[in-house]
């Protein structure tokens, strides 16, 4: 099935020739896609956030490798896998956190390996597998999702894990569109400092496909779940490491220590491609920090300041404080409990 | 001593015929004070947040009063009290949850109640009263404070308790620049949405009094934390309850669930004006909802958007959460355990 056609909101479109991305630090007020033929242009793209989202990450990286081999293979020139190696390590240092990022880059990578295939071919047939198939797991998490949600009334989201992130339907806001076909009532969206992906994004994209939101600032999640107004926490991951330790924005953390002391349930929803099983635990994940300039007023940011900014923009939440981990290959319940994600692993 | 000479940074300034009014909205690009002849004008600077935090509105309208009782009684006219009640009505209507505000409209009340005094010189005696007061109180705080805080590293504090939301000098800044005095290393400002009264206010007056502070997303406060980087979290209050719970900023609550998480410890700094004895738990304190638009972008602002926010300004953290409360009478240790704040009553 095209299952892109069934989807409203899509951050990436492939023409077959060009990758065009919709400029997200324009959302809600503007809709505009800028149309990229060069690899170049897409890691730009994806460090300055005009796309983010960590599975969002990988395929736009995928697609920029597709470009840069039908770039430099294209008149047959011995020396294209070097150019082409230069645009992986660009794509490669564009954002660390991110794992889809690297697993992305590991399969075009793989595609061009082959003997006695069209590289062009391989490359192209390859991003667009990686983005066919992270939407239908995608619709595939949200049906697990919302399964594992059962009758619940309210959830609250952090971030942007939404079509947005993704390749369409998005991992967070897939559950909570499946769970909203099936009778969820209330959705709240954190705010989402510094970036503020879910007053720009998240109720955008919830709004398109006429779903109500509420916003709130992100400090008034607790004083919410204090007043019982929640029953599930779900979001999406950057990095999940083997022990079920998850990265993810900022704020995520604080979120799941506060659901756990006031009984409200925590569910993380990412496909396999977020799962580093090379990291033992949450420690071994580097942590991006961003720019002072994103929390500082401009008077602040001179050199002799006395006002710095701390700008982590992810957080670790140990296992331990997660209900459930939905993936396209399955739901880890009380991933803690259960020795982290091991078992999803084939 | 008059030490209002003492304190650099002040939000309100009586030149014996207006008050100045320092306009916090342009901080901390601009500073830029306005001079109110008029009660009313008053009112309307404190609901538009040109002047905020709960000790400076209580002053505000303290003079706010004397100004009204100077306009209307001057020329001896009989019906002067009626003209000044409308004036007491409006103020009062300013905002609902700081009781200073309650608290210092009954002060000025009852300075007019007295026969055979001149009700200006009255008025205005006991507006002057108020404000130095509460400076001294500061003072005071700030060195009963700063000992509880001992050789503490590392402090954080949330909004704006400082000079500008007071009379001078701050209740928990004012606990902030004595314990720097002292030898206190680190001071971290969370941003505090949605007014960024952290980013707008707290570091540009700690920058004004040259104490290096770092700011951070609000969310981000739990991951710091977690990184073992944080002694205290120190805060004021716009209500305290009989039983020691307070009501504060939005996002206090928070910080003080995840500080009891991490074993960092919890100040509460505030005068005893903000104390009110009259209502038992948090449960009794009104809780300001603002307007929408402070978190929503404006094209959510739509009578049939799907889109909507939940801004309680104030949340209420119970006495359990909190490790002292400071007052200029004395410090409270455990209030849970000590059956809140009453044994600071007179």
């Amino acid at each position: 099935m095209n299952v892109k056609n069934e989807i409203g909101v899509q951050a990436l479109k492939w023409t077959g020739s060009s990758l065009q991305v919709l400029d997200q630090r324009l959302l809600p007020e503007q809709v505009s896609y800028h149309e990229y033929r060069d690899a170049g242009g897409i890691a730009e793209a994806i460090k300055v956030m005009q796309v983010r989202g960590a599975p969002a990450i990988g395929i736009a990286a995928a697609y920029a490798v597709a470009l840069s081999v039908m770039r430099h293979c294209q008149d047959g020139a011995a020396d294209w896998r070097v150019e082409v190696e230069h645009d992986f390590e660009a794509l490669a240092a564009s954002r660390p956190t991110a794992v889809n990022l690297f697993w992305a880059l590991d399969k075009m990578r793989q595609a061009l390996d082959y003997e006695n295939v069209d590289p062009v071919a391989s490359a192209v047939a390859t991003a667009e597998q990686i983005h066919d198939d992270d939407l239908e797991g995608n619709l595939r998490m949200g049906e697990l999702g919302a399964e594992v949600l059962g009758d619940a009334n309210s959830v609250m989201t952090h971030c942007n894990a939404g079509a947005l992130a993704t390749g369409g339907y998005g991992t967070a806001l897939g559950v909570i569109r499946s769970a909203h076909r099936r009778g969820l009532k209330r959705v709240y969206a954190c705010e989402t400092r510094p970036w503020l992906q879910g007053a720009r994004l998240t109720v955008w994209e919830l709004a398109q496909d006429g779903i109500e939101a509420t916003l709130i600032a992100d400090s008034a999640a607790a004083w919410l779940m204090k007043n019982g107004k929640l029953d599930w926490v779900v979001v999406g991951a950057d990095r999940i490491a083997a022990n079920g330790d998850v990265a993810n924005k900022i704020g995520t953390y604080s979120l799941a220590v506060l659901a756990k002391q006031h009984g409200v349930k925590m569910m993380v929803v990412a496909p396999m491609s977020t799962i580093d099983f090379a990291i033992e635990t949450g420690d071994g994940i580097e942590i991006e920090q961003r720019n002072q300039a994103e929390l500082l007023p401009d008077c602040y940011l001179r050199e002799d300041s006395l006002v710095h900014a701390w700008n982590p923009v992810f957080d670790v939440t140990p296992a331990e404080l997660i209900t459930a981990i939905v993936t396209e290959r399955g739901v880890v319940m009380n991933p803690a409990q259960q020795g982290g994600v091991r078992s999803l692993k084939t």
